[in-house]
């Protein structure tokens, strides 16, 4: 079978078109090598969950820690510090059983052909040479992505970003500075309202959480400290959409719209970004096509994120060039590339439309080759269809059927005795509307991590016992499940100890108790319980001392 | 009187050879301005001691914060927080009596003529000028010193400090960064030896409190992480003299230079260093006068101060070129200048002999001008002599003198009669070999900073009733008791929870209760109970979790 793939024609056995996962071959004394790219949250749940024993394991990341992301725009205005919501890869790493060893490099490019990846070390004054290149028979790649500024100018040399630890400990500086500067006795009125207008660019969770915090941090703390400036401040966030937060429920996305009006946030949505400098930020207001001009002291750019160019290079080589992204199968594999898996945010999974097997799926259910289906026999295959094509499940759940009989019956709502490939095909393909990709987060990431770890850890029982969904177009089975993304739900932090969020099941959550929640499943979703402990003597310390405004 | 001072000449009335110390009058409705330059320990104290009330006070300094410099070493390597010894200003000047105002900005240039200093703000992207002038009739200089690199070649640029905060900061990340680059996989035995070679330059208390830790943090926490090249990390310590802590006792300068043999760390005394490149650090061993070089992974350069470059250009301005220091008499206020006071590191006080004054003396005494003096007569001044002299009480202690009578005896030990000028020189000028200049400790310019503020806050009260020693070289009584700095013992912490203390009394305390007594000093003397807080639980944290060794 050869499908088009990008700009090149790559060839896919139909076996290829699962996970080839590791298999470790008893008469070989050499484990196999694995090499594992980066440090986040796909790469650490990977190492967390990995059986270290059974590969040679080796993890390439310019960050020598994991950093708990989330709580990123907390270490924004130090309601959390930033080395409490870090920790070490050698930490995690040690307790895993088995030697896995750790290089602080970045991964320059990943040579699939010869099965090796370059590495670079970046560190300064380093006595000899910082390249190697490593072997690998598996590789993982899980180096996240970086921000995406959609070639505004300007963005990059004038904003601020929020995806690193180092992103949110240069914001802290920079909101003191702002003060600092709007209080100097040079400052005329107008400059110290310049210097004091603080523009988001983005009203995703990460945006507004900071805007949030931003304006808790100025009202709660540094008023007290600075009280001349109480009145020039100014929080600005833009949104190119209609509304902040849109990815959530309509309630909390309304909710947190009123509550930051009555903060006296100011929310600009429908507003698109033109331009950028050392003094102004310059956007156009899409519904008049107006365009103005406002100086600003500190700008956070979250608008969203792009692929990095390791990857791009990557894509390039192995036939994706023109994707968005790095697009595996269900089983996290990248496609068309042997024994390189992707997790988190570089990758997207390319989930199969049930219409373009159906006809396969149709022949496997047909036992009795009578070119139509009676019900046991549908049946029978809809288990296994549900574990390949999530989406049919997706679909079920949102047109509330309960009962899988109820796709048997006709477009107008009869029973029938039996059906053909035709009413096989209308009863299913409506199922492919419900593909999406998953969002790019932190649980998305982990749970992937978590899932391949399992995956490597038993590839040698399951072969011998495969647990995964009828082969439809083959013989057999699969291996291993696909990779099933589970909901946990979001929040998204407000300010003024009041949060939202959105639970599995279309709950929706708002106020000071979700607050709450969302300490408890913060506080126990850290990594060691050296973090969770400074995580929570943080947030005490906070509550007694109120957050701190040294400029360090 | 005229008396050459540095380069020039300057003219000092009587009067002015005390403090001038600042009144305010009742029918002058505007409150003296008082300017401090500073944040460290010399203004922090001045300015908590200050009653506000009284004067318009505005402070400049390039750092917001006030740091509790002696815990910096245990900042490079994490065992204790960088934000957990540091105080904002404004959160210290809120507390008092008054509204003190702060100037995040540098102070550029002293104008004693004109009474004004010239201030720029540093801060990046600053909307506006960041230039401005204050005027003041007080100044109060508390700027501190530099590093003194005593001009070796490559010093400022491979090297770092350990004066601020910011340096600590820097050298935590640059220590994991060297075991980061020496377990890379590119790295020979022998750059993974250079990586790993630490050197301390100077062996004084900052110096050897920072070798000690270093041992400790890779000993006790990245051993475990680094487990490869636990055999290939050395640290140096480098010192010109003939033995490190050359200032405090003996018995603790032999026991640190034994633990630190026995932890192996290299103590290189009598050894110059001649010049730093990035790769090499060459020196010079005194005793044989060979030179040479050896790599290094990372150098901390602590081997002594000097004066900044405003108070050099100041000390130019008032004739003070040829001197090291900024000068100040006993008062604490700077020679060859009004109403300027210098406080801490950047000062040293010009304590007055007693031999320039001491026919003004024995005139004084001599009550019935009768060319001699009796025993009586003596003893009447004696007290007075002792306040404005301490040389004389230092002199007296030294020599176990209980009773001043001794003094009265002839040199063969016979008492006598009276006494003439010649006989009283004698007695007397010998106390002026005691004269020594302060420390720059933290310790001192704390002193200082609360005489100066209990000055400032009496001076109306003190005008009616001068509490200072008698004027020998006038008339009356000066109006304040000259600055005595009261020594209560100086800390080395050595490592391995041991410590070494050199108490009042000439008592030596060494080994692991010191350490505890070091702890509960160190907890006691925090600014605020928010730093003690801090500081407290980062030693329990740093006992139940190790020291952190992310690179953050």
């Amino acid at each position: 079978m050869k499908i088009k793939c990008g700009g090149g024609v790559v060839a896919l056995s139909e076996s290829q078109s699962e996970a080839q996962h590791p298999k470790i071959e008893d008469r070989e004394p050499r484990k196999k090598k694995v090499v594992v790219l980066g440090t986040g949250w796909g790469a650490t749940s990977f190492l967390k969950g990995l059986d270290a024993s059974l590969y040679d394991v080796q993890v390439v990341s310019p960050r020598n820690y994991f950093a708990f992301t989330p709580l990123l725009p907390s270490v924004t205005c130090g309601t959390v510090e930033a080395r409490s919501i870090v920790e070490p890869v050698r930490n995690i790493i040690k307790k895993t059983n088995g030697e896995i060893k750790f290089w602080e490099a970045e991964c320059i490019k990943i040579d699939a052909a010869d099965k090796k990846v370059l590495c670079r070390c970046n560190i300064e004054n380093l006595v000899g040479s910082g390249e190697f290149s490593l072997d690998y028979d598996f590789l993982v790649v899980a180096v996240g992505a970086q921000v995406n500024t959609f070639n505004t100018p300007g963005v990059k040399e004038n904003c601020h970003f929020l995806k690193d630890v180092e992103d949110a400990q240069k914001i802290r500086l920079s909101v003191i500075d702002c003060l600092e500067k709007a209080v100097l006795p040079s400052q005329s009125e107008e400059e110290q309202r310049s210097n004091l207008h603080f523009v988001v660019v983005g009203g995703g969770p990460t945006g507004v959480e900071f805007a949030a915090e931003l304006h808790d941090y100025i009202q709660e703390d540094l008023i007290k400290l600075y009280p001349s400036v109480k009145d020039k401040v100014k929080i600005t966030l833009i949104q190119s959409g209609d509304h902040i937060l849109n990815m959530f429920d309509e309630r909390i996305s309304s909710f947190a719209e009123q509550k930051f009006t009555r903060d006296g946030i100011e929310v600009q949505t429908g507003c698109r970004v033109l331009s950028v400098n050392d003094q102004e930020i310059t956007m156009k207001v899409k519904s008049t096509g107006s365009v103005c001009s406002v100086p600003h002291g500190l700008i956070v750019w979250s608008t969203g994120i792009c692929t990095v160019p390791v990857i791009r290079d990557f894509m390039q080589e192995i036939g994706q060039a023109k994707r968005h992204v790095l697009a595996t199968n269900e089983w996290l594999r990248v496609e068309g590339c042997e024994n390189v898996y992707a997790i988190g945010d570089c990758s997207s999974i390319n989930q199969r439309k049930i219409k373009d097997d159906i006809i396969d799926i149709f022949k496997a259910a047909d036992k009795n080759n009578s070119g139509t289906l009676t019900i046991e026999e549908f049946q029978e295959v809809m288990d296994d269809i549900i574990v390949r094509y999530p989406q049919v499940e997706y679909y079920l759940k949102k047109k509330n059927i309960l009962d899988l009989r109820v796709l048997w019956n006709d477009p107008q709502g009869n029973e029938r005795e039996e059906i053909d490939i035709e009413g096989f095909k209308l009863a299913l393909s409506l199922a492919d509307s419900q593909v999406k990709s998953l969002p790019a987060t932190a649980q998305v990431a982990a749970q992937q991590g978590a899932y391949l770890a399992n995956c490597f850890n038993r590839i040698d029982h399951i072969e011998e016992h495969p647990e995964g969904p009828r082969r439809f177009t083959g013989s057999g089975h699969h291996n291993f499940r696909p990779f099933r993304y589970k909901h946990f739900g979001q929040f998204a932090p407000l300010g003024g100890e009041q949060a939202a969020a959105e639970l599995p099941g279309d709950w929706v959550s708002i106020g000071h108790s979700t607050q709450w929640l969302w300490y408890s499943v913060y506080a126990s979703k850290q990594v060691s319980w050296r973090t969770r402990y400074l995580v929570v003597s943080d947030w005490t310390r906070r509550f007694i001392f109120g957050r701190d405004s040294s400029r360090v």
